[in-house]
């Protein structure tokens, strides 16, 4: 029997003692071996499991000295009498228990909560354009084992285990004060943060300190459901500011606001910064208004465009904001840490809400994570991220342009780690997740963010953390056929297209020297230059400007281009129709792909 | 300057490589190394902090590999010019920051939290009463950091990271399904099961879900104060059940109740065991009145004291119990792991209060402990715990019987990890506990147990968690003299004694044959017959019953005894007084220990 039992595995990570220990000790306790029952001899057992003596004897050792099984001398090894000493006994009736309709009995029960609607094998799609799921490639392994480990000594786990009780581990409040909040521009003592179990306990914390029924909170719409989630349960009534280009909007809708809910960073779920002159407006309403802020300082490590904006708390002179952060999702997602940044006040009464909540958060991750951080390993991580990710971002956002430039608007933004896409104005957005989901593709509806039913329909997010950078073109490149055969009747065609299509002849009139202009989907103009000996020359505006240059040609009725960089470097020939000094081009199926606007010659 | 920057502690047990490397990089991060700046060649850094040169060679290339530095041809190392690209720039006005008030902004406040009167500085007492604190040589250094490596396998580490969202880790679910659960009689499938950060994220998160204005709630008084401040931040009306020797009272009191909150393996604070009749007692009336309860099976391991009770969970036939517990609170002090067991109609709309709050419990510290008991060291380190407390409880139970027979009351219980003591009535707790803490001896005032301020002022708590075993009858016994000491004035002594007291000839008459009767502090009377021969046989009766035997003698007017066991097997004398049949005895201070009676003689 026990051979059965004992199914040795050598294909497995885990050692053969290892293996034979956990397996010996599972029988015992399930009672395959009965207390008093004699166990074969080491001898016996190796032979028949086909190991080594010695490691069977090694087993036996360890079993023996934690009391699991006895050795009677010349006699043998048997299982230890006393081992289910302290359990109730087995004859208790412990048939089944009938289930019962406790819906009556809830009082505080939530009506929903909103599922974000990614499906829980998202990694077998071929194209998970999924925001805030990390490939696994991206875990930082080698480095949390080493952290962890050191946190993990017989001299730290007495260090963090004494430390039971309601305060956070002081070496993770000085890496957090030393490291992570610097690069915000914020300074802090140990004395004004918090650790949290993740960014929502943060929220809920904060929601719950500060809110009831006589408070008036604005929020961002569209914005985070979580939060309004949480608004709404400790009471509030809630003002919905809108977002534009500078982030949210600042107006007098503010003014009669007890709390304000913002992500400056990067929007959620638009991705857009909050400009640094929207961020004075705001703190100067907060003054004028006596409101607090609270600010979710999500993915700032993500800012792409240039550097980052200081966080509202380091602009703040009379410390109305409650700064909320956490260290990268990709790291934390299992372990989550979060924290607060706030006035010691305000700190110590949200501590004595957490004790109630749970008194405090694991303190072998909350060491853990403090070595993370020590031993740079965290700043390594980011500068790792933020390449992969940079240019995952750019990836995505030049597939976007060639493949979509005409029905596609991602907005002017300069980082985060995913595009708010607008589609042309008969997309259901909806249905084009569901058949894009067909085809291996995830993309994000919007929904959700959206306080209100009313939402823009042609609407959808695509994200960069969960999808390598090599499957990126061909994914949008999919998708883009898609958006093409969901929105065809809606499509201008060569055929029905208002203006003039030129010919050869028309081509060679118009095109040396011509100064084009048109929108790249990310929300900046882009110019060419046609120079009449054939070269061309691009510039894109903006911030993160960047140029290339290549060759132009006529063949047969089109204009055709090659771009050094731009356009994967592709050779492309594009039907031309004129109408006024609006240039259309169309591709060689007569769709529709670009308008472009002739702004002149050049002089030289 | 390097060398005043990187200083080498030989002594440490991190690794030089390790050392350096930590040191380096917290000198790029802060600034003592600027950007662009050069660091010293490997073999200059070798020289200048007496390491191998290999060692720093390997130390650059890991910070060459994550960016940190630069090499560049011929020239050197440098710090990376891009090392701070990312950060917000240093010159943002970050002057102090006005604290402010935000008293007048608190809605959510919480009043006072009930703190345990424990010093942090527990440890650095001689005699350390405290239950709930660990002294460090019970921590499971070894096994914990085994099952913790075998949780952060590059495998593992991508299984739970995956994991990412509400749902717990399956493998922790299935384990206490298995191992946990039967040995309290409670079947349950992984559906019904709930992991939370410790006990009070369980508590929290029941109370939030059921309780409101509507609700009246029973509790136990005296008991556990955090689940009285939860029950009423919820707004529940409470109703106090008293303790008597067979748990909390079941009465017409629990009649209008919606929930009762209970602690039937060893009450909270009394360490009082739930008889069976009171369980089912309990259980009968919740199914007449149709309440809900909440069954707190806090520290089932230690019945020390004969099989465990079934919990209330494993005897409902229809579903009204919702059981919480924890793993034992050695191994989980800084892990933190809890869990609810219920209908599962219940943990799911448990699951939905807890997403809100914070997510799930942290994934990596799940799959740790799923490990720690799939490898069977939980149990191995249960026996072991079970053997040590138990070892302590009965030497404290010893020491208050011999020092403090007089004037200590344990009452009747068969196990828990404290001893819940009542002293002469004349005593006051509270100053006990501060003169005490002066001698080193840390004992638990019980004020904070109780719902009104009306409480016993003569009770403390003396736990045996954080004491070894070797110091506990040298704590008593100073606890003893400090009693002694306090409420002399109160005590009878010999010369203001009633009865009539005994020379050599009166206690020759009166002892040979006798049968004598007295009470242990802990409750269970002991029968001490002398033999006429000079030997003596001694029993305790009721649970855990125990005997000895020893001899006795007379000498100048005191009755001499020694037990071979009992006090410590030495020679103790003592004068008697007789009144009516009542015996009493004094030390050689005149001090009264200890009345017995005289129940008549042995006939054979």
């Amino acid at each position: 029997m026990i051979r059965r039992l004992i199914h040795i595995d050598h294909q497995l990570d885990e050692s053969l003692q290892s293996q034979i220990r956990r397996k010996l000790v599972e029988g015992i306790l399930v009672g395959s071996f009965m207390p008093g029952s004699r166990l074969p001899s080491s001898r016996k057992l190796a032979e028949q499991i086909g190991v080594a003596r010695n490691t069977v004897v090694l087993v036996y050792q360890t079993l023996i000295d934690e009391g699991y099984i006895v050795s009677k001398e010349r006699s043998g090894i048997y299982v230890s009498d006393d081992i289910h000493k302290g359990w109730v006994n087995a004859d208790v009736d412990t048939h089944n228990i009938q289930s019962k309709d406790n819906f009556h009995r809830f009082k505080g029960q939530l009506k929903t909560t909103s599922e974000t609607s990614c499906p829980s094998n998202w990694q077998r799609f071929a194209y998970p354009f999924i925001d805030g799921k990390y490939d696994a490639s991206l875990y930082p392994v080698r480095e949390w084992r080493d952290a962890n480990n050191k946190a993990n000594t017989t001299r730290e786990i007495y260090q963090w285990s004494e430390l039971q009780g309601v305060e956070d581990d002081p070496m993770l409040l000085d890496q957090i004060r030393s490291k992570i909040l610097p690069r915000r521009g914020i300074q802090a003592s140990s004395a004004e943060i918090l650790i949290t179990v993740g960014t929502q306990q943060a929220l809920n914390l904060v929601s719950q300190l500060f809110v009831d029924h006589s408070v008036t909170a604005a929020v961002e719409d569209p914005g985070f459901p979580e939060m309004r989630e949480l608004l709404v349960k400790y009471g509030a009534k809630l003002v919905y500011q809108p977002i534009d280009d500078n982030g949210m909007v600042v107006n007098p809708q503010l003014d009669n606001c007890d709390i304000v809910y913002t992500t400056p960073s990067h929007q959620t779920p638009t991705s857009i910064t909050m400009s640094m002159t929207r961020r004075y407006e705001l703190l100067k309403k907060a003054q004028q208004q006596d409101f607090l802020i609270i600010e979710d300082d999500f993915e700032f490590e993500s800012n792409f465009l240039g550097q980052p904006h200081p966080a509202l708390r380091s602009l703040d002179k009379d410390n109305r904001v409650i700064y909320i952060s956490c260290l990268s999702k990709v790291l934390a997602s299992g372990v989550q840490i979060g924290f607060i940044v706030a006035d010691s006040g305000v700190i110590s009464e949200l501590k004595k809400l957490r004790k109630m909540a749970m008194r405090n958060p694991p303190l072998n991750n909350q060491r853990a994570v403090a070595y993370f951080l020590s031993l740079g390993y965290y700043d390594a991580f980011m500068m790792h991220l933020h390449k992969v990710f940079f240019e995952r971002w750019l990836t995505l956002r030049e597939a976007l342009n060639i493949y979509l430039p005409n029905c596609i608007d991602t907005g002017p933004i300069q980082g985060g780690t995913a595009y708010w896409v607008t589609g042309p104005a008969q997309l259901d957005g909806e249905y084009l997740r569901v058949k894009a989901a067909e085809l291996g593709i995830l993309i994000e509806p919007v929904k959700r963010y959206f306080a209100s039913s009313e939402h823009p329909e042609n609407c959808f997010r695509m994200g960069v953390t969960s999808i390598p950078n090599d499957k990126i073109r061909e994914g949008v490149s999919k998708l883009a056929d898609l958006i093409h055969l969901l929105t065809a009747d809606y499509e201008e065609k060569l055929d029905n297209a208002r203006g003039k299509l030129l010919d050869n002849r028309g081509l060679a009139e118009l095109l040396p020297g011509a100064r084009l202009e048109c929108q790249m989907v990310y929300g900046v103009p882009c110019i060419i230059e046609l120079l009449a000996d054939g070269c061309m020359r691009g510039r894109t505006l903006g911030v993160g400007s960047e140029v290339d240059v290549g060759r132009w040609w006529i063949e047969n009725g089109l204009y055709y281009r090659q771009w050094k960089l731009w356009g994967y470097g592709e050779i492309k020939g594009f039907f031309v129709i004129m109408d006024g000094d609006q240039m259309k081009w169309f591709d060689q199926n007569y769709c529709f792909v670009r308008q472009l606007e002739l702004k002149g010659y050049l002089t030289e």
